[in-house]
């Protein structure tokens, strides 16, 4: 028996709302396609901002705010940019509600109306504009941590929502040589931060043309595998070449007194990667979430079997003195977190209620542990009924080392899934289309040459499939693409895509 | 000769502009009545987070996120609510953009227009009408930080931007007196952090009628002193009795299962505070930063003079050494903030942009101080060529007790500032009419006998006067008031207002 219904091998979607149920990280609120993150989920988006921010901060990087809204006309400076995000972005038109007949209406009609920011490339422009103007103001480096809204017709918690919460990064550099590299560079921090603190495998690329942001030159992509095979987009850094310093006039002068455009870069991760972790993680029996990014560590479960008051006391107490020794220590350079859950609930309820939570440790301390100095102690990375018998000291003393394990094994669980899980020996067009047709079985990624024709993308669009990303580790040699059967020497991930 | 023109005795909004473009903390942004929060600025808003965010937490409450986007019909429902929110608002009505003639036009017009949040009461009240089922869910302790949209005619920065940042604090609880005690909790909290944290002295006390939250029972405030005697309206906590409860049908199972209306609370403070702190702290050379909430405690200046690169090198990195030994040490309880400003600029354009900035303290490194293992410190707090020679030891010893003494300073300063320019020794309406129509010298606060009849609220408002608060301490004692002459026994505190 499992605590999730339906089981991810039946029904992977409907698992997937089922977990977000039942481990209470947020729901969907009566506003279509906006969620409500709940606090088990917020608390897991503060760990992300917070390791986040500090990486983003020690690479050089200033956060800022900039508005909410941005002006139509914003909008429409950039041509390949405007076509990516006008079709579906959320519009203030109105300034003021009046009442007619008991209703309220919307009145005071704006001049030009106003699209709450779906990402903020264009606004921030404007004020790049400004602040920069000579190479000495360079390099800017400027993170905003934000909301944003895309009005999506076909709303999934955490992974497609109407707003959804992010950082956006955005620089401007002099010279296209360091704004390629500092590119690469946010690439490779978004790869280490999701393998690191998220357990997340993800393969880092580039994305081919039909894949690319509006407006960018180039497109770098973590992907992930999820637990059905699909891939999830985890973050992006779009090298932006001089399109957008052109279309918001951000000019410099350089060392001879000439003026420039400015290259610059962008680059975000969203609380989509909440629902990515939930995919990878998650089992038939909840969420599983990984240690450095877990809201609490640990969850101590009291037994207060309410027949003797004076025992139940001591029980609370000791509960108490544990959660305080254990908070004393630290994990990853950080204070282990620790709940002690006294609610009046029975404890095989409130137990399965943190192992759905998916919380790495769960500590159960009864009126007989007292007497030996001993504790039962559950890894969500084990079977639920596989508990470990540990005295206080030993607790105390392993805590760090077993929230590491925790890490590492699920990390290792989902890397090892994904490779297995990538088809490399496919040669023709016919095997690539069967196992994308395939009913049976697991459909993960292909890896395997591509030519490069735009018109290959269009066509995988009837398979489902896309192009996840070019991998950065190619092996450079020639072969034949797997579409077209032309001389290709570039590597390519295909997949189905979140 | 000061740095910022015009003095704030001259023209103290006009001094308030400049202090802002000159400090670097926010500008306007082209989209109207928004503004740009710029790295300085948005700076002290990430430590006011994280300083009140932590009390947040430790006074039991759990951050979570709502939807930015309200129904009309939510609005609708408490009617003081949406009589006192509706007029300037922004409302979505379309969630698409389409071509016309080259220009984009909204489409997509929704069936029910969305509000942008103003404050989140009535969405965060629908979620807590499903999570709120028995006594045994209470109390509910949320938190929000988040962005909100007030369309304001006359916006100033930090003080009424059509967007804002803040946080929200929204609880339910089963009885009236328990919602009420957490009111007075988190007003309390909101006392103790301006004061401790932001330097920031203020009068706790309860709104009157004429000044509530819209759909409030009773609204408690912090209120502080400007520098032009003007009052600030620092942070609000509002006992919301069953008003909202009921509009949004938050009900409860209580011990005997019969349902009952729950009692709920909000509170928030805001960017405006950033605000406060520049007309309280700022002087004629820009802004002063309390160390507490500063974005750098120290700005380390080597003084490079090019002639000999050597020499410039050994400075430089004498004051990395120097950055490295200061950020070590600690100072209320955080790691101290530094920053080495190795510019290719003038020492002297360099020293007055960070006084400009407001930076607790200034370290000047130059190539003779090597020999003498001595630096020159500068404290903001102090006229800018009060300079204390140093040994490197001395400084790394002292810079704890030199941000202390600075935060005291200007707590100390506003202090007595604020308590000479309460008036309290006024008797009669005409006494009261003639302090706010003085010409000369500073209108401050009068404190004073009130009746407590609403009509006066309206008469004050000719005066361009409004009652602040009925301050937490009063003396109870029996007196005339002094609008009408009646019997009186509460105290209030009059004042203009931002």
């Amino acid at each position: 028996m499992f605590a999730i219904s339906p089981l991810r091998e039946n029904d992977f979607p409907g698992w997937y709302q089922q977990v977000i149920k039942a481990s209470d990280l947020a729901e969907n609120s009566p506003v279509r396609g906006c969620m409500v993150i709940k606090p088990w989920g917020y608390g897991l988006w503060e760990n992300i901002q917070a390791l986040l921010d500090k990486v983003i901060k020690d690479t050089g990087h200033e956060n800022a705010y900039f508005p909410l809204f941005i002006p139509l006309s914003f909008l429409e400076k950039e041509a390949k940019h405007v076509e990516g995000f006008a079709k579906e972005c959320a519009v203030v038109t109105h300034h003021r509600l009046e009442e007619n007949d008991g209703k309220l209406v919307p009145t005071g009609e704006l001049e030009e109306p106003l699209v709450v920011r779906p990402t903020s490339e264009t606004i921030i422009g404007e004020s790049f504009s400004k602040w920069v103007n000579s190479y000495r103001d360079l390099p800017l480096l400027i993170n905003q941590w934000a909301n944003v809204v895309r009005w999506e017709m076909r709303p999934r918690i955490f992974l497609r929502t109407a707003e959804f919460l992010w950082q956006e990064g955005h620089t401007v550099h002099s010279t296209e040589k360091e704004a390629f590299e500092e590119t690469l560079k946010m690439l490779k921090v978004y790869k280490d931060f999701a393998e690191n603190e998220l357990a997340l495998p993800v393969i880092p690329g580039e994305k081919s043309e039909g894949e690319r942001f509006p407006g960018a030159s180039n497109t770098f992509t973590i992907e992930a595998m999820m637990q059905d095979g699909k891939a999830l987009q985890a973050g992006t850094s779009h090298f932006l070449g001089q399109n957008f310093s052109k279309s918001s006039n951000i000019q410099f002068s350089n060392k001879n007194g000439d003026m420039e455009y400015a290259y610059t870069t962008s680059w975000g991760v969203s609380t989509r990667l909440i629902g990515g972790m939930i995919m990878v993680h998650g089992d038939d029996d909840g969420m599983r979430v990984p240690p450095r990014v877990a809201p609490q560590h640990i969850v101590i479960l009291p037994i207060m079997p309410g027949k003797d008051a004076a025992k139940d006391e001591a029980v609370l107490e000791c509960a108490q003195k544990l959660s305080k020794d254990l908070k004393a220590q630290s994990y990853s350079g950080r204070e282990i977190r620790v709940r002690v859950d006294k609610r009046d609930k029975g404890g095989g309820e409130k137990n399965w209620e943190w192992i759905k939570k998916g919380i790495p440790l769960r500590v159960e301390i009864g009126p007989r542990d007292l007497e030996s100095g001993t504790v039962m102690v559950a890894r969500r990375d084990k079977a639920h009924r596989d508990k470990l018998k540990m005295s206080f000291e030993e607790l105390n003393e392993k805590v760090p080392e077993l929230l590491e394990e925790i890490q590492n094994n699920y990390f290792q669980q989902a890397k090892s899934f994904r490779d297995s899980n990538i088809e490399t020996s496919l040669k023709t067009r016919e095997e690539f289309e069967s196992y994308f047709q395939r009913k049976e079985g697991n459909i993960g990624f292909v890896r395997a040459k591509w030519c490069g024709d735009p018109k290959t993308e269009e066509e995988l669009k009837k398979l489902k499939v896309s192009i996840r990303c070019l991998p950065e580790d190619q092996n450079g040699k020639v072969g034949k693409c797997i579409l077209t059967g032309q001389e290709a020497t570039i590597e390519a991930l295909f997949g189905r895509s979140y």
